[in-house]
């Protein structure tokens, strides 16, 4: 765990976001940001839509990228990506070497995941990785009042709030979400829009 | 002329960047600014590389974006985009109602321009358009006494020079620019990478 982990002003966050499904293949963005105010660089990758190679994705663009020994956390929205593409949160940290946390505007619907997973063929080892995630914790934010959910790998929850206080400056969502959100659709679409 | 017009600390700024000269289509992407610290929305389009489509798209994608009506200025990273693609600013102006900053990290080399130009059947023509983009100013910015190079249509010296002091916070170049410039790296070749 993170017993020596700590929050600088300027932490390196990388925040990944999915575009929309277009294609059989889903880019993924990530932003690194300097807490909440600076983004320092981009990165991009592919992911297979309702696939699992998220997990592997990210790992490899994580490792490869110049920002690596900077960065301190990873942040994702959620961790479903490209569709099903369910990410391990503690696979993520362990190969990485980097805590991981999970922002979700709303508590997901279990029941409604795992009825959709039955869809799949690999539907259990799926369901596997989301309970693996851990619990699901309810966080208000200092912006506005808006409860917003996390999970968590490698951080303690008094980390994670202090985290999420330095960067949720414009919006209730931290802000290398929202802007790892406003790249990706923007690129895909034309035009960003709506909400990370 | 912009004898009405006032910089306000969270004026809306359109920076417009070009992406690596990868295909026979190129991507730009704009970055929709609040004053230099805030990022409100992403754009992109395609010109045609060595083309002379430049202006023309960036015209369709700033009457098309939802942020139109907001923006007050549009900053370019020099006038020649996507190769030899040479962007008209007085058009870009008037089309878009929107005065244009430009911005040079160094002097353009007209000698090698127009040499360059000799190459294209249509070479006389977008000589014209280089021409017709005005003096190039040197300006200092704040920062680190790294001066820069400018040009302009519908706007004055004083403002642009007030827009280049509020937004140039992090380097010598304006944050639309920056981002844009890291954005555009980042999604064609994986990771951003040099600068704007």
């Amino acid at each position: 765990m993170d017993s020596d982990f700590h929050v600088k002003p300027e932490i390196r966050i990388l925040g990944i976001d999915d575009s929309a499904l277009l294609n059989e293949k889903v880019m993924i963005v990530g932003t690194v940001f300097r807490g909440g105010d600076w983004i320092d660089g981009v990165l991009r990758s592919e992911i297979t839509r309702d696939g699992l190679d998220a997990t592997e994705v990210m790992v490899t663009m994580i490792k490869n990228s110049r920002h690596h020994n900077q960065l301190r956390v990873i942040m994702l929205d959620g961790i479903t990506y490209g569709g099903f593409n369910v990410v391990d949160i503690e696979e993520l940290y362990r190969e990485t070497g980097l805590p991981v946390i999970v922002i979700m505007r709303s508590c997901p619907d279990f029941e409604k995941i795992r009825s959709a997973l039955n869809h799949f063929s690999d539907g259990e080892e799926r369901w596997k990785i989301i309970k693996k995630a851990g619990k699901i914790e309810k966080l208000i934010t200092g912006r506005n009042g808006t409860p917003i959910y996390i999970q968590k790998a490698g951080i303690r929850a008094k980390n994670v709030e202090k985290i999420i206080h330095l960067t949720s400056i414009r919006s209730s969502i931290p802000e290398p979400l929202r802007v790892a959100h406003l790249i990706a659709t923007g690129i895909t679409l034309g035009e960003s829009r709506g909400k990370a």
